[in-house]
């Protein structure tokens, strides 16, 4: 399989993206965020969605030319309107302007409505972090779970993504769907034409099934039964009816060009992560050691940034296949 | 079974509250959470826990005429010293003074530390939504649950709570602990002589174990594997690192009255429920109506509001040896 490095992997997005009517602005920041995620081995975030972005360009489901905006209702809430342009340009200015607010308020928190695809959701709130924040960021997904006891899908696998700084070293970062796995793992499933393991999900007749296409037609199973789907629940309140945005189950798919733009939301809160604690870094460190010291465990995201210091260093390795549909984008 | 009313229940916990040196506010305050937790039908943080919560302030563990004292290091921010008495004070606290800092800011935050056991954690956040606030609290608890991979719990069941606002009706409220199982229900199965099920808890050499004693001396399960462990090293570092109190690892235990306070910590986290969107308690209630209008489905939070109002009209039934251990407390 051909390897690029990251600078040709950002080159060759930032030209699909450019090629199908998406701003320089806006095409720089989503390849940044696409190949960012294939670095981190993330590959469902990755470059498999550049085809399907290309084509929601160019459909107009996704505007390629959207400016988000920004304003302040109060003193520690930034609304920003993504304008059903690309999510990644609305989080690139909330890990831009949310920093000095939450450092002068304690806390801050940003809305997004109008949005799309977050990607990797772990990069916004790390991003947070090495600036010295305690962020979280929620987003919700279109429809993929159905409530407890229920059968039809109104909730996304809606993302919940945390990180905190570390001294001395990179963020700790949490990243995680709701659903027992992302749903990308199923995209990506079917991309490589692979079964899923049964447990994943439900067909749309709610019985078990390995067949990706079928599952992605039914409902995702939640982690932890009945409490993952309170969970996504939460989030969907968070990301969604909080800010403003679109709920799971009116929001289109962000895996092809049908429809209206999806519209669904983020809401990323951060801490200064000293204001209430001046030792509190030294406190994350004690926290992380004791993780790191027992034999077998590791810290969430390690394995991330491990892939992502071999990918700097020896490139990625894409499919044939996927190179071509991008090419053709 | 004896039946009494919520006012008699009321009555006999804050007794024995005072009995052992529990200051009025305090044991009112405790008393009153208590008894609502056992209304909710949430066993494991109500009556039961009164012979615990007496001898820990007969020991000095719990600080009985603490009161906690509140400051303001930024706008957004309020630092709650809990003064290692029991958390209800504390919580009553910010329950009192976050909504208006959150209409203003948009968005606050309270951090307790040097805390006690937080009971329901829904309580708090369902009192932040009856006042027009979407609220989220975290809280660590001792340890109880090892890092995946590892085998020393350095980490607790870490309770999750969230509430919001719905028109003309009671909030919805989200209470969950990150263990499969709340440690509480262990708890209450050993009170009762019951076994628990498998798949709940490994004992202290990390087999299987259906032995509540046995759990309560191992590890909890968490919910949803790897995932449910990294949301709980998320709580430790909100409600513990960020806020000033001891993490899972360094606290002594909820249920007896042995070594130092625990000084365990809360972080509660408060969103003016309509800054971002004017109609958004309109949108929480088409979210709650499409979950509701499913057969089989219901909102989280409504078993315990059906289960209030039945002890509302019809009183609590505590078993006899409950009520004779209180009455010696």
């Amino acid at each position: 399989m051909p390897i690029l490095t990251l600078d040709q992997a950002q080159a060759l997005v930032t030209d699909a993206l450019l090629r199908c009517g998406t701003s320089p602005t806006a095409a720089d920041s989503t390849a940044r965020a696409l190949v960012g995620a294939e670095a981190d081995g993330l590959r469902g975030h990755g470059l498999s969605r550049v085809p399907a972005y290309a084509a929601q360009v160019r459909a107009g489901k996704v505007k390629g030319d959207a400016v988000p905006s920004v304003t302040q209702p109060r003193p520690g809430l930034l609304a920003v309107d993504a304008a059903h342009g690309f999510a990644y340009p609305a989080l690139d200015r909330v890990v831009a302007d949310l920093p000095a607010i939450a450092r002068v308020q304690g806390v801050a928190a940003a809305g997004i409505r109008r949005s799309h695809h977050c990607g990797a959701a772990g990069r916004p709130v790390e991003a947070l972090a090495e600036q010295g924040l305690v962020a979280i960021l929620f987003a919700n997904t279109p429809a993929a779970m159905a409530p407890w006891g229920g059968a039809r899908a109104v909730l996304g696998t809606n993302p919940v993504a945390f990180a905190a700084p570390l001294p001395g070293r990179a963020p700790v970062v949490i990243d995680l769907s709701l659903s027992k796995v992302a749903r990308g793992a199923i995209v990506s499933a079917r991309q490589r034409g692979e079964a899923i393991p049964e447990g994943w999900a439900l067909d749309a007749e709610g019985r078990p099934t390995t067949d990706p296409s079928a599952a992605l037609a039914g409902t995702m199973l939640p982690l932890g039964d009945a409490k993952g789907i309170a969970l996504a629940l939460m989030v969907e309140i968070l990301a969604a009816g909080l800010v403003g945005a679109r709920f799971a189950g009116e929001a289109s798919s962000f895996l092809d060009a049908a429809g209206d733009p999806p519209g669904t939301g983020q809401l990323i809160l951060a801490l200064d992560a000293t204001a209430l604690a001046t030792d509190a870094l030294e406190r994350f460190a004690v926290l992380a050691g004791s993780i790191e010291a027992q034999p077998g465990a590791r810290l969430p995201g390690s394995r991330r940034l491990a892939l992502r210091a071999r990918a700097e260093a020896e490139g990625l390795t894409i499919p044939e296949i996927l190179l071509a549909e991008i090419a053709a984008a």
